[in-house]
């Protein structure tokens, strides 16, 4: 039996054997060592195809990419680019969809995480990382008496949940209809696997409508324990809505009128549209707010922040995750907050996005294209007006394919469908590259549609 | 308005700002400098008291330790001993909760980690990592036909319903009653926040009690989705379980006879029990196995295997998460199932088990104290027969609390209720201290109980 196989019973009555810290001698396991090429990425997607079940081995959206000819695997990261399996380099608008906020691989965030590696990756207990982070969340968000730590977005958002319960003894909550705040969304429903029963006492709202929130309040009757709201409105496919301050304060004034929480979802947006809270600049302030991705840079972590009102009801839930005391992740998230705080790193950010932004838009004046930019400029989407008059109910965008693949091919990593990110590392060059390949992917819509 | 609160409306309007990559000259931030003392930890955990809700700074099972004199920070872990952040230093046998399986800071996988620096914490699609540690998975565990990757253990217990729904299209799970299978378990029933819904079509069973897992199946009728069952059964506070090779062929029989899935929750017996699977000893596979913790040597990440039958349905179920991509957690599961495949780890880590286990049943015999070791040697859970004896339905356990205590205060470690962990790092100088912690405990029960 290979030593692998070993059983416990096998083990008791096996010879002593030495009790040293093995295993630091040996090499590491080594992977390829032939230079990305596209045969390289050919072979990993097959292999991949093997182990995995369906497209299972790579991120939901990014499985269209790859028939629009990017790459199925990535080599690595450095500042606003990425190095395809395949050996192209891209200007990368996706951002590891939100986590590159600074720079992939930025140095001092590295540095700050490597730093922990003599410290354990997981510990028995917390470390004073946990207590600094803290500390910093708290007086980093206006809205923050106290601070929660975790992994993913949806451990956040669903934490929400059961404070949102626990607060209010009560059931309902009120989610934009197309969004995503964790698992199950309201899209999920009838999906495989999903029963009725994960739906229960959630109720839809229009994003932007006050008469369909106010309805869904209505149907929630004396049960609403929470409101769910985004920092602005990303369906796929389809142009994006900022919150309007009329909006924003509706879902204020009816969590403050019935004693239900306004959750705010920043899990996507976190930094990119105010460094405050994505509803900062409307005045308006959650009950509580989720954040991750770009948090720590794309360091492992997730952050809920919330009001003393709901405290206590944060105390008292159950949730637990094996790895939430890990400190190496709260020391990205540290050093972002540091850099945000003392560099111009969010200024640099929202100037690429207003050039991406505005250049497209001139672009397409140019080319005769009639085309939308909506969302934040740091997060915009693009859609094409002629594919939005012909879709009807599908998601069908022949013509945001058209430019995803030209661009794509010009060597700029975008989504036809989802909105794209910006980073702090686009700089004027990125920029440059992205609005050329932006005029070559106009171009090519114009050519292949009579109608643009 | 300092630079942090900028709003993207703000920019629009800032002056053009240089686009370096800036920041990454800046200092990290600093951390405390004293050396750890008791003040230092006393300090923490008041600090922590005023920006976390209630004991949210700590692992849940963790708070109960601080109570009994253990520090409530770490300053760092090193092989099998932890540093408080009070200055003293421990023989951990919680083993962060199982995180720590080859020691602590262990240099070839934090090497491997940090070797991922370089690649960007997590980009837009996949690396070459997950490939080759997918690959792995598969030739690792003899039931496993495919692989999936996530970042909590209960990430890929949710993952597990899915499936089982969705290759089924029936509804019911049936789950050990006292067993945490991931969120919601069988005893979140009534907890603040949680619904009634968030139990539909789960039905409990008893651990190793054939008839009652067969009263279950019936209750289920023709609408059986899955079972869930553990490596073995640790409930808190009560004698552990090992799987009788009649209960695990009855819950194989069960799923074969009915369509319904076997799902291994392994997140906490990872390579712990057997290597292959904790329940490959008893000759039975699962259709699917969970594992998290020790797989990465604490370092964020979970994996799930699953045989052919239900790949169909892994592929269509939607499940996702913003940092299942990263390389960094895979490079050290890589470097794990390496270790242990070419080492001794685990036959030193069953070593230790064994000499702490059985060194404890001595130790209870020379002091006359009645008490037993449960579970299998690198995960046991000790009881006190009179703590049990006069337990009634409480959770009451003074026997194990001043034992505890003692085995503390002499710098072992150890959770009165909870199940302790071994690791491949444990070496004799570390059993020798634990021993003779325990005969110090055993001392204090015998002085302290009458009745023992």
């Amino acid at each position: 039996m290979p030593p692998h196989l070993i059983s416990a019973t096998a083990a008791a009555t096996a010879a002593a054997a030495p009790s040293n810290c093995g295993g630091s001698t040996l090499q590491m396991a080594k992977g390829r060592t032939d230079p990305p090429s596209p045969a390289v990425d050919e072979e990993l997607a097959k292999r991949a195809g093997a182990v995995f079940p369906g497209l299972k081995w790579t991120r939901t959206p990014m499985a269209a990419l790859t028939q629009l000819g990017a790459p199925a695997f990535y080599e690595r990261g450095y500042g606003a680019r990425l190095l395809g399996a395949d050996g192209r380099e891209f200007v990368d608008l996706m951002c590891g969809f939100g986590c590159n906020f600074l720079g992939y691989a930025h140095p001092s965030v590295e540095r700050a995480v490597n730093a922990q590696a003599t410290v354990g990756a997981c510990l028995s207990g917390p470390t004073e990382r946990s207590v600094e982070l803290a500390e910093e969340l708290v007086s980093f968000f206006p809205h923050a008496d106290w601070a929660l730590m975790a992994k993913n977005g949806s451990d956040t958002t669903s934490i929400a949940r059961l404070i949102c319960r626990a607060h209010t003894k009560k059931r309902v909550l009120l989610v934009e209809g197309g969004a995503y705040h964790g698992t199950p969304a309201p899209w999920h429903e009838g999906m495989p696997g999903v029963l009725p029963e994960d739906h229960a006492h959630q109720i839809n709202y229009v994003f932007n409508d006050v008469e369909s929130l106010h309805k869904a309040a209505e149907a929630a009757g004396d049960d609403l324990a929470g409101i769910f709201a985004g920092g602005f409105s990303y369906p796929l496919a389809a142009p994006a809505q900022m919150p309007t301050k009329e909006f924003a304060q509706a879902c204020r004034d009816l969590a403050d009128r019935t004693g239900a929480l306004l959750v705010l979802d920043d899990i996507r947006c976190t930094l990119r549209i105010d460094a405050r809270g994505s509803w900062a600049p409307l005045g308006v302030q959650p009950d509580i707010s989720v954040h991750c991705k770009s948090i720590a840079n794309g360091h492992p972590f997730s952050a809920m922040v919330g009001k003393d009102i709901c405290k206590d009801a944060a105390a008292k839930i159950f949730s637990t995750g094996t790895y939430w005391v890990s400190p190496a992740p709260m020391a990205a998230a540290l050093e972002v907050l540091r850099i945000v705080k003392e560099s111009d790193a969010l200024e640099r950010m929202h100037k690429a996005g207003d050039d991406i932004c505005n250049g497209f838009r001139a672009l397409a004046q140019k080319h005769g294209v009639a085309a939308q930019v909506t969302g934040p400029h740091t997060m915009p989407i693009i859609t094409f007006d002629a594919d939005m008059a012909e879709a009807g109910n599908t998601r069908d965008r022949p013509r945001s394919v058209a430019f995803a693949t030209k661009v794509i091919d010009e060597g700029v990593l975008i989504h036809p469908t989802h909105n794209f990110f910006l980073s702090a590392a686009h700089d004027a060059r990125d920029v440059e590259q992205v609005l050329k390949a932006f005029d070559a992917g106009l171009a090519a819509v114009k050519e292949q549609f009579a109608e643009c």
